[in-house]
């Protein structure tokens, strides 16, 4: 008994002091069926150069005080030429289909078709902070290169963590923005309750960060799309997965375990999903808005339908073209034909599925504010719902 | 033999001469499970006022002599209102997944918030003749009710049937388009190879038009959202309905049975879809830009992704405040709140995804031009998929 | 009195039977005092490659019988890359300022990033008309240059010219378009009363078809933006030339000279204004659409601000990277950094502020249906004013 | 002669410690000729329960120390519907012509067609802060009177004052937003050099805020339109003052004044304008659209083409309607018909022309880091080309 006891505390330990996050089935694993090949690390790192960070921030436990606690969010950064390569920008474009929500820095990314600032995901109450952060970060480590500072507008996004976490409290300060930023890494990356994830919730199930990504191959080049998703949209009912009804099987089995609290009442359905996809195809701003706009078929294949409540802001941009930005030169610039773009259509829908699917598999049961509780989606259940319509033998 | 013979030339006649559409089995009839509660038609015609009217234009065979035919096209009207209530503009929007396709009358739309023209849809290159058809219609027929005549702009929608049609022969005329105006009618409709949809082909079968509805409750009131499809859109493998992988499974079948001719090369997928999405729910013009924005994720849940080939373009309306339209009077106008609008996107998804269902099994094989063969998707071997994967008892 | 008679006969010939706009004065030989310095010819056509061809349709006089006149109306062409040049799409974008127009092609247009086809502009009840007759056209000349045949949505545009022409008797017919394709030449080209302006009006004038151009250096390069409009906009007090409120100086003059009829009803102001911007500066579709969004401010300086009744529609194409465009291959296109775009909006702004004063400078007198009169600027009177407000010497 | 000092003095001491702006001469008291009738105010604040705050931050003087100063810079707030009335949402609307700038909030007023917040602008690198305050604010002084808290999105833009104020040091805090806020007020409202305009620059002289508003009458009602402005845009030589060349006329007078430091190059040009445009007409979203795309004509007629440098960015809203946002409930909205708008959108044009030129006739001279200095537009001579070109008496 108490050896029993002495491994569960180990487990409790490592739950909580390691990443482990290799260890960690991700959907594949269970046999969820998915089109399509995926990179190395079937991650948005798969697309070269790309970097991420996280700062998550877990603190506190029960009743909350605003102010106090208990805290449940947190920071990601994505890079898209990575944290050490200064100033340099991507083309870029976005598309929201719902926006009840925040991407600041859009207007420039439109009018310049190009994306000059990492993309940061945070909570809904502390984008102003994470953005002004990101300007300070930029003079401070002289990222202009030498030039003369100007002015940037950083690409600042949020979804609403108020379930879990005491977002009216302001927790985020200047060190997490640090922290996520100097945390990006390309490879292999966390997934679930982490960065901007952490309290995060989607299809009745904890939700939060997830990734994966596509190989393709265009003529004689091999292509990739990576996609990494902050989930917390969508009600259970509509719940989808490889075309099986999850959500309406589970219904039953877990109805009565999300408590509404009173203060911070959250409708089913009322969060948010922003996604991020990144390729290293050769594609200009226009071209890019076309993989944005194919962003709600991947969620739709989730079961999201953009409702009202959600901010549903996808953003696409390519590092292809590492030399397109110029001041005061022309650039030459390669362009993939449009009749070529398909399959980075289908890849990105494909990505934008699994990146959810992924997410929600990695994300484990999280108790917030006032004993809001937010249930990991059961893995044994899903394979089970799986077999029982033929998608895994 | 002979009696084989009469038979079959029996069926024939019938085929050509009777619509029958009453007896055809659509979707649901099939046992394909959709989610929802469609009105009394399931068809756009549930909601209340809306006609729609088709001319089919069929005639020859064999080899394509431009200008000669064979001819597989028609032209579908669909009015808001009803063809016989004079000029009465109804609040619209719209929206382009993919824009590789024509609606004319677009940006008065976008611009006043009105649509002021019956719907019509036909094939490329035959949009011309329609516009300008409609317009000469509205002066003979005093449709400006005595006011002093003015400028419109009719919304023409169009995909390419030139697999099957000699499209440039340019066999629509003005007499078609008045056919199918003269024909509009509410109720029961034709699927499948009518109208505007005669000659299109979907996701590697026959494709056409279909239609759908769904009822829903906001407050205390019901409400009615009805689609119509002119599906030629997406490619064989993609093909899924209700989460099952109909295309992939059906690519042995059929694999060898399309037959692509040297003059008029279509890529799989190079098709598009035009979806007219109708409420009686009272939603402002950007309410329903919301709806359009939704269609996509219908499209989806059927295996299209919007291809660089497709001209994905999609136009919704109200029926609701049918004083909306003033001249030079405020008018009071109703308008459904935000908060509540997320069982009609639901509503808009469901819809798309069984109209294009429903053209599809409305569809019967149709040779055209040079022999080129597009073959109806199996009811059978449907039904023994949907069972394969628990989808149908 | 005979020697008058004959004076005034040959008058009348040379009016009608020589083009004679070499002799023609145009804004600038009046001292109007523009901003910047314009091409050789002050015309879109100083836009190496750019062709513009007419048909001018004037027929009969006298009271308005629909179908047989009199005839004001026309269609005019403008080819990116000259006519001889088969399929060679530019880089496009497009902008409404206000939408109670007709611009086809243009979901094509975004989602491409090319334009495809001559950019046509005719009455508001011909658009169909030219657009399948271009369709057609393009078939008949091979325009596809050997390659399979597809589908294109051809760019037509449009004004409205019922208060001097028959415009429900839809009088451009198919010999139209193919005289306006085939007229297309470069260098010197027409104004006023020509093509699809024949029949238009602007700021209480006589108005039409216009063009201008700028040269401008950026960088070791020079390059040139050149501009066609129809103008058929605006309101007599609002217009203005060169800062100096001429409309409401020459209000009193010419006040009770406009004649509605009352079929034919035309509140001032409810006209429009197509403007195409061509250039040769390497600009992608994004930065196209800068140079469109634009376009507003020439238009406001001359008094215009996009009324209700108003189609102000306009498109931007670059003529440079002509090998952009490739079906099967990635191309590699020259771009000018951001940085360096500003003296082309500049150059847009005055192109446009000009070509319109040089389409009411160009345009005469016109007599329509029903006795209808549109009258010229009165050239003398401007230059008066132009005095009086110490603008010229 | 003590008399006079003395007096001098005082006048210095009122200059300084009052806001005096009763006395200051606008442009109509200097002869400038506009078209159109004010309002009460000339101000936004003649739309009826609109208040506008300022927090203005001035201090220091000297090198710039990078987060001591000099500082200049501010914050403005304007509330739609004042600032004692709780959430009360307006329909909304907004444009960019030049997106070289920040506004947040945007993405969920194109969707709901609501502004649910202040409208606040501030400096380029403050707009983080000013958010994130603003959603304080409204938890702590229960904005959302009693309901359960939501999230909602803060508009905040902004211009760039880098080359007077310590635009690096953050020097905005939650007191000055809190300042802002607290101080709205109705009624005369200050110009020049206050609140977020503090420390901005327009068309080669000293900008900042300005305002004016216009009356019309359409039907048998009364409408206003008030214009706010954050001028701090444009290039000296294009300053164009009620049709007179003024930027060209005075570039020798001044043409040395403007010294550029090494540490903050600012590209004349490179600057900004964001424009609120009021209005208690009953606009409908869409329509609202349209004010704010008519915008960039106001600011043509001054001078302004959207320099690529510049974040020209404009938000329209529509007072009227009070009822139209509900949560759970249908609501009655008035709506004026689209062929009444035209006085709406002349009156847009006027007023925006007016604002901008207000805002720099109320600047003044100003010092800023390392001496920088921006002059005033001098009045005098102002007055002086107004009668060379026959523009005053």
């Amino acid at each position: 008994m108490k050896h029993i006891i002495r491994l569960f505390s180990t487990f409790i330990i490592l739950l909580i002091c390691s990443p482990s996050y290799a260890q960690k089935p991700r959907a594949r694993d269970l046999g969820v069926p998915f089109n399509g090949t995926t990179g190395q690390f079937n991650a948005i790192t798969d697309v070269k150069g790309v970097e991420v960070g996280y700062s998550t921030i877990i603190s506190g436990s029960g009743e909350n005080i605003v102010g106090k606690g208990p805290v449940r969010t947190g920071v990601t950064a994505i890079f898209p030429r990575g944290k050490t390569q200064k100033f340099s920008p991507v083309f870029a474009n976005w598309y929201s289909l719902n926006g009840n929500g925040e991407m600041t820095g859009t207007t420039w990314v439109t009018e310049s078709g190009f994306l000059e600032t990492p993309i940061m995901i945070t909570n809904t109450n502390s984008v102003g902070v994470v953005r002004d952060a990101v300007l300070k970060w930029y003079v401070d480590t002289d990222w202009y290169n030498g030039e003369e500072w100007w002015y940037t507008y950083p690409v600042v996004a949020e979804t609403y963590d108020g379930f879990l976490n005491d977002i009216y409290g302001f927790h985020v300060k200047e060190e997490h923005v640090l922290e996520a930023i100097n945390n990006s890494s390309g490879g292999q990356i966390a997934e679930g309750n982490v960065g901007g994830g952490t309290g995060m919730m989607a299809l009745g199930f904890k939700g939060g960060t997830g990734t994966s990504s596509r190989m393709i191959k265009i003529m004689d080049s091999t292509y990739t799309v990576g996609v990494l998703v902050q989930a917390n949209f969508g009600r259970k009912p509509s719940l989808t997965i490889a075309g099986v009804p999850v959500g309406k099987e589970l219904m039953d089995t877990l109805n009565n375990e999300l408590k509404l609290p009173p203060q911070s009442y959250r409708k089913e359905g009322d969060g948010s999903i922003i996604v991020v996809v990144a390729t290293d195809a050769p594609l200009l701003p226009h071209q890019l808005k076309r993989i944005a706009n194919r962003v709600p078929i991947g969620i739709g294949l989730t079961g999201g339908i953009g409702t009202n409540g959600s901010g549903d802001i996808f953003v696409a941009f390519s590092t292809a073209n590492p030399n397109a930005f110029q001041r005061y030169d022309f650039s030459g610039v390669d362009m993939l034909p449009n009749d070529l773009i398909d399959p980075l259509l289908e890849a990105t829908v494909q990505s934008v599925e699994e990146a959810i699917i992924n997410a929600m598999i990695a994300a484990e049961t999280m108790e917030g504010i006032n004993g809001n509780k937010s249930y990991a989606l059961p893995h044994g259940l899903l394979v089970d719902l799986l077999r029982k319509y033929n998608k895994v033998e």
